[in-house]
């Protein structure tokens, strides 16, 4: 049978040079990057080229890059780190209602050792307002998160703009960029924010290396105790050949992003152009501008995502309803509700988010194959039936 | 040159079947376990295999082991997560003082948040008495975190004996295993842990990859709050190729650990016997019998670690002066002065751990390169001619 995989936020296929760059490292290289013998010295150079490859590819000094074991570990270093490392400043955080469950649930954790936050509200394409998140900064505030892009919805936020008011605020600003790094452009300088997490599964590197940029002189308390590792700020040893993975990965990024970008964005405009067309009832969520290139999400009224996703399955097609951090809670996704949908549409949440290998004829294989699951689960739904009654036929 | 690798503690080379086993999730099976579809699904199928497989290595329900990043990691998600969430029980805890720095730099965080430590001393072979933990706890200590052996001096500490006593005093009781699992015979249930550490790469396993066994029913906070991985206790996107190589390794280990751990024994008895024939001056660290069986320490008086570590180096042989956590700091080690050993003669550290390759020719390789070196670098320290000085030459 045909496989079409449309869920590049869940994770990215390996990029074959990644793989092949960490080859040494999985094999004879595989001293420890702290030992002071050749074995591990070799291995530290290595690590270091890693951390020139992800530094470039957000504009930033190779000495503010610090390598992790997943975007949600770079979420909870730098919410808890920044928020307990700056607490005699203050006790209050700023964070968008549309946030990652890492960040969410890092700040409900806080809220136990006496830090507050609040959550800023988003407007229905999941967009935040900057003023809101001005109004929602008190004295007592020392952190403000914001994401860049949000994986479930694709709306790219205005980072900016709020980082600008932050640094007028003299509050810290954090940015959960996993979605975004690697996909769009990213420079850590023009955005002016200091700290942003970063993942490698999100552009085509492996999983368990991400990464935390944190600007030179901020104050944060290390996440994992330990040893010398990362400048002391978060210990263990060394995945060594993840970490060579997603420094290779954030080279061929800054290479392929513009071209692998142009050709999703076709690809998905086609999809968001088309879809609503086919069948009934289908709404755009998200941004329709200021979103993901390789993005495009629905609500699908009267049906439930995992029905979908295992009649799409069934054919072949690999897509998601959300987060995959949250695919089996069955709750109707806290970002949609923020975005004022109601519990029961945002249950019809879908989302197809496209990787390079995918081509115009997935595209029409999906588009082929999307309406008549949705007629048929429609068919069963008890609430289309009511739907129907009510309009009278 | 030759190449002789007896740094074991800082890493061992990845098993070959591991790195198969590994293969298809870093190439066309790169789906997210979380996923809903078949992608995601087969991959959620080897984790749990692999959860199995560390299982079965200490005698543990496969339900009671979580995967995360490092020793370290779990080290630290023991250690607060179990201190914090049981924080309505008292706020003090009990460790020994040649825990590893992800152990006791935990507890020093803890400290800020109210929950104090006390530290019990070891004897002069880095052997905890558990008469000593019985004294230090209060009625305020809700946990005792003692490791099971010391990666820098080889000690196996009486952890089953400790357990009995926490359980009697009903007291959590974690040990940090990540020296011992894979290299000698780990039962959870004969040591009677509520919690307990391992790492991948200290039993030719990949870097990146570690567990923590906790016991059902225990209170534990998250460690990287997120979403549903792991129980909704480890948030973050799997290293599914790194869970998998852990798991293949667990298999092989214990499989191959009798054998393994025989040779290296004869070995390692071989270098502890001779060495100090060869060279006057030289003391072994930790304790002889109750050992890590590929592990021999020692103390070369009047000379630094470091430089003997360069100058066997460049005879290619690759060693440590102790954990790799810290061989940087260029501090003298923890574990040795809470042995009572003073500050100069802890300087002159050297541990050599072996892996399965080595052969009886690495350790004569060794007895030959060794002497000399220490001889030379006797004839430049200031310390040995004054102690010549004083001996009346």
């Amino acid at each position: 049978m045909r496989r079409v995989y449309f869920d590049h936020i869940a994770a990215t296929p390996l990029q074959p040079e990644a793989l092949q760059a960490m080859f040494p490292f999985l094999k004879e290289r595989f001293g420890n990057a702290q030992s002071l013998h050749s074995d591990g010295q070799a291995v530290l150079v290595a690590v270091d080229e890693a951390r020139q490859q992800v530094a470039r590819l957000i504009n930033a000094p190779e000495s503010e890059v610090y390598f992790t074991s997943s975007g949600s570990e770079s979420n909870n270093f730098a919410i808890k780190g920044l928020a307990l490392a700056n607490r005699n400043r203050g006790s209050h955080l700023v964070l968008s209602a549309v946030e990652h469950l890492s960040v969410l649930n890092s700040a409900k954790s806080l809220e136990k050792l006496g830090i507050t936050s609040t959550l800023v509200r988003v407007d229905k394409t999941g967009m935040l307002h900057p003023e809101d998140v001005e109004k929602a900064i008190t004295k007592e505030t020392t952190l403000v998160s914001v994401m860049l892009a949000n994986s479930e919805v694709g709306t790219i936020e205005p980072v900016s703009e709020i980082a600008k008011i932050c640094k007028t605020r003299n509050v810290l600003f954090h940015t959960d960029a996993v979605a975004a790094v690697g996909n769009i452009p990213v420079d850590v300088r023009t955005l002016g924010v200091d700290a942003l997490s970063l993942a490698g599964d999100q552009f085509y590197g492996p999983k368990g290396s991400a990464a935390l940029f944190l600007k030179k002189g901020v104050r944060i308390l290390p996440f994992i105790d330990g040893g010398v590792q990362e400048g002391g700020r978060r210990g263990g040893t060394e995945n060594v050949a993840g970490i060579v993975g997603l420094g290779k990965a954030a080279e061929i990024a800054q290479v392929k992003m513009a071209e692998r970008s142009k050709k999703a964005k076709i690809l998905r405009d086609r999809l968001i152009d088309q879809l609503p067309n086919t069948v009934e009832h289908v709404m755009l969520t998200g941004h329709r501008e200021a979103r993901l290139p390789h993005h495009a999400s629905f609500c699908i009224e009267f049906i439930e995502g995992e029905g979908m996703l295992l009649s799409l399955d069934m054919k072949g097609i690999a897509a998601s309803s959300g987060s995959a951090c949250t695919s089996k809670a069955l709750k109707a996704s806290h970002v949609l509700l923020a975005m004022g949908l109601d519990h029961a549409t945002a249950q019809g949440s879908l989302v197809f988010s496209l990787i390079e290998d995918n081509t115009a004829e997935d595209i029409g294989y999906l588009l082929e194959a999307l309406p008549p699951i949705i007629e048929r689960l429609r068919k069963m739904s008890p609430l289309y039936t009511k739907y129907l009654e009510k309009k009278g036929k």
